[in-house]
C-alpha cells in the first residue's frame, strides 16, 4: 500500500472512485444516472403533502420537504435500475438555506438506497475558491467550532473555464474521499458550439483541449476495466463526436447527460462504453422522473419502466 | 416607456443596471468592490462572539453566525469607501444550510449600508438550469406554497463555458430585478493561460471570443457615461490586456479582481475606465479584510484605510 494513502480516511486507502464506480455498475448491471431536477410546481403528487410536516410555515421550508419526498420517492421507484443519482444543485439552491438541507437530505436518501452521489454543480474557480467548494461538496471544513460536514458527494460536475488550477483543489477534496470529478468537455445543449467549437472549424477546439486535459489528470486504477476519478461531461446528443471523445480521454468515464427530454438517444452512446461497462454513465432526469406525463402510468410505475428500460439498453450495449 | 416592461418591478421600470452602477458610483465616488470571502478560522477576532446567538449550537450554525458578525463589522468599516460587496458564494455554501442563510443576511446588511451587491457564483448551466440559479440569485422562485424569495443580488458572475444560451436565463432574471451580470472573460489566475488563450497562440483566443460576445450581449443604456447591463470579469493582473478587452467590449463594465493579494496594482487598470468612472469596478477581498495583518492596526482600522486608499487611487485614475 502506498505510504501516501496512510492518513486518508479508510474509503480512500481500500479504493478509488473509478475502482469503486466499476464495482458498483458490475454489481448492479446498471450505467443508470437518476437526474434529480425538482421543480416545486411538478412534483409527483403524493410529495405535497409532506409539507405539512415541514420545519416551518415558510413557503420555503413547505416546499423543501415536499421536494424531499419526491426525491424519495423517485429514488425508492426509479434507484434499482441506477448507479448513482445526480442531484441538480440550482434547483434545491433556489428554495435557500431549507433548500440546502433538502439536497443534503436527498444525497443521504441516496446513499440509503446504495446509488453513488453525483452532484451537479458545475463549479468553478480560482485556487482558493475552489478549495472552499471541495469542501462544501466533499469532506468539508474545520472550524474553530468544531468540523462541519460538507454534502458528502462521490463526484462533481466541473467547469474547466478557469483553468487546471481550478480542478486541481476540487480533485483534492475528491480524492480524499475516494470521490471523483466530471469536467464539462462537451456539453449537449445547442450553445455549446459557441464556444466549444473553434470559429474557423480548425482543430483542436476548445472540448478536444479540455479533453486531453481531463485525459492528463486522472489517476488510473491498475484494472483495465476500471476508468480514471477524472471523467467527462459528453453530450449524447452527437454520436460521432462520442468516438472522437473516447480517443481523447481513452480511460476516463464519461457522464452522459441528454437522454430523452434533451433528444439523446441511449441507444446512440456505444463508443462511451468501448473500454468497459463502467466508462459511460447514462443520465435521465425529466426522461424518468417526468416519464408519467407521456405514459398516463402512476408516477412510480412510470419512473421504474424507463429506468428498468434504459438499464436494459444500457447494459445490452455495454457487453456488445 | 417600452410596453414589455408594465409587468416589471418598480425598479426595472426607471432603471437598468448600468444606470444604477453608474449613479451610485458618482454620488459615492468609488469604483471599490469589497469582497468578502470569509474563513472561520481567520475571522476579525471580535466576531467569534456572535457564535454564542447562534439558532442552535450546531458547529454549522456557531460558524455561520460568526461570518455574518465579520462581514457585518467589514461592511461597517470599508463600506464606506466601496459601492458594492461582493460576496464569494462558494465561502457560505461550506457552511451548509447554516451558511446559504448567512448568505442572505449578508446581502441585506450591504442593501443596508447601500451598496450593490454582486454575488460571485460563476455559474454557468443549461437553459432550464440556468433558469433556476436565475431564480436562487434574483427574483425568487413561485411555489405552490407561495413565493420564495431569491437572494436579491444586484449582479452575478457567470461562466460562458456552455455558450449563449446558458447566460441568456440568467440575464433574462438579472434584467427582470434591473440586475446585471458580470461574465468570465479573462481571469487573474495563472491557470486562465490554459484555455483561455490558443493553444497555437493565434486569435481569436477564447476569451476574445466570449468578449465579442458580451458585447454584443449588454443593452445600453442612452447616456454614454452609463455602462452596458452585461459585464465582463477580467484579471487586473496583465494591464495590456485590458486595452485589448475594452477595444472588443466599449461598453461593457469590468469587473477588476485580483488586486492586493492575487498581485495586481490598482494603478494599472486606467484602460478599464476610458469611457467613464463606472466602466470598471476594482474588488479587494483579503486585500482589505487582512489589511490588518500587514499593519498591525486594529482590523476596521485598517479595512477603511486600505479601501479608502484604493478608492482614492481609482477615482483620480478614473478622473483622469
Amino acid at each position: 500500500m502506498p505510504v501516501e494513502h496512510a492518513e486518508r480516511s479508510p474509503a480512500a486507502v481500500v479504493s478509488s472512485f473509478g475502482s469503486r464506480l466499476a464495482a458498483l455498475v458490475a454489481v448492479r448491471e446498471s450505467q443508470i444516472v437518476l437526474g434529480l431536477d425538482p421543480d416545486p410546481s411538478r412534483l409527483w403528487p403524493d410529495a405535497y403533502a409532506a409539507a405539512d410536516r415541514a420545519a416551518d410555515g415558510s413557503p420555503a421550508s413547505r416546499a423543501a420537504a415536499a421536494v424531499v419526498a419526491h426525491c424519495r420517492a423517485a429514488i425508492a421507484a426509479a434507484g434499482p435500475a441506477c448507479v448513482a443519482i445526480k442531484p441538480q444543485v440550482a434547483c434545491f439552491e433556489r428554495l435557500g438555506a431549507p433548500g440546502w438541507r433538502a439536497l443534503a437530505d436527498v444525497a443521504e436518501a441516496g446513499r440509503e438506497a446504495g446509488l453513488l452521489v453525483l452532484a451537479d454543480a458545475k463549479r468553478g474557480d480560482i485556487d482558493v475558491t475552489a478549495t472552499a467548494y471541495g469542501q462544501a461538496f466533499f469532506g468539508g471544513t474545520s472550524t474553530p467550532f468544531g468540523d462541519v460536514g460538507g454534502l458528502g458527494a462521490d463526484a462533481l460536475t466541473a467547469s474547466p473555464f478557469l483553468g487546471l488550477d481550478s480542478l486541481h483543489p476540487l480533485l483534492e477534496a475528491a480524492r480524499a474521499a475516494a470521490g471523483g470529478l466530471f469536467v464539462l468537455v462537451r456539453t449537449s445543449n445547442p450553445g455549446a458550439e459557441d464556444f466549444q467549437e473553434p470559429a474557423d472549424g480548425g482543430t483542436p477546439t476548445l472540448s478536444e483541449r479540455v479533453a486531453v486535459a481531463v485525459n492528463a489528470l486522472g489517476q488510473l486504477p491498475p484494472e483495465p476495466r476500471e476508468p480514471a476519478d477524472v471523467g467527462a461531461v459528453v453530450g449524447s446528443t452527437a454520436p460521432e463526436r462520442l468516438a472522437r471523445m473516447r480517443e481523447l480521454m481513452p480511460r476516463a468515464p464519461f457522464l452522459l447527460p441528454g437522454i430523452g427530454a434533451q433528444g439523446g438517444r441511449v441507444e446512440d452512446v456505444a463508443p462511451a462504453f468501448a473500454p468497459g461497462p463502467a466508462y459511460g454513465l447514462v443520465s435521465a432526469s425529466r426522461g424518468i422522473v417526468a416519464a408519467h406525463e407521456r405514459s398516463g402510468a402512476p408516477p412510480a410505475t412510470a419512473a421504474r419502466q424507463e429506468a428498468e428500460r434504459l438499464r436494459g439498453i444500457a447494459w445490452e450495449l455495454a457487453r456488445g
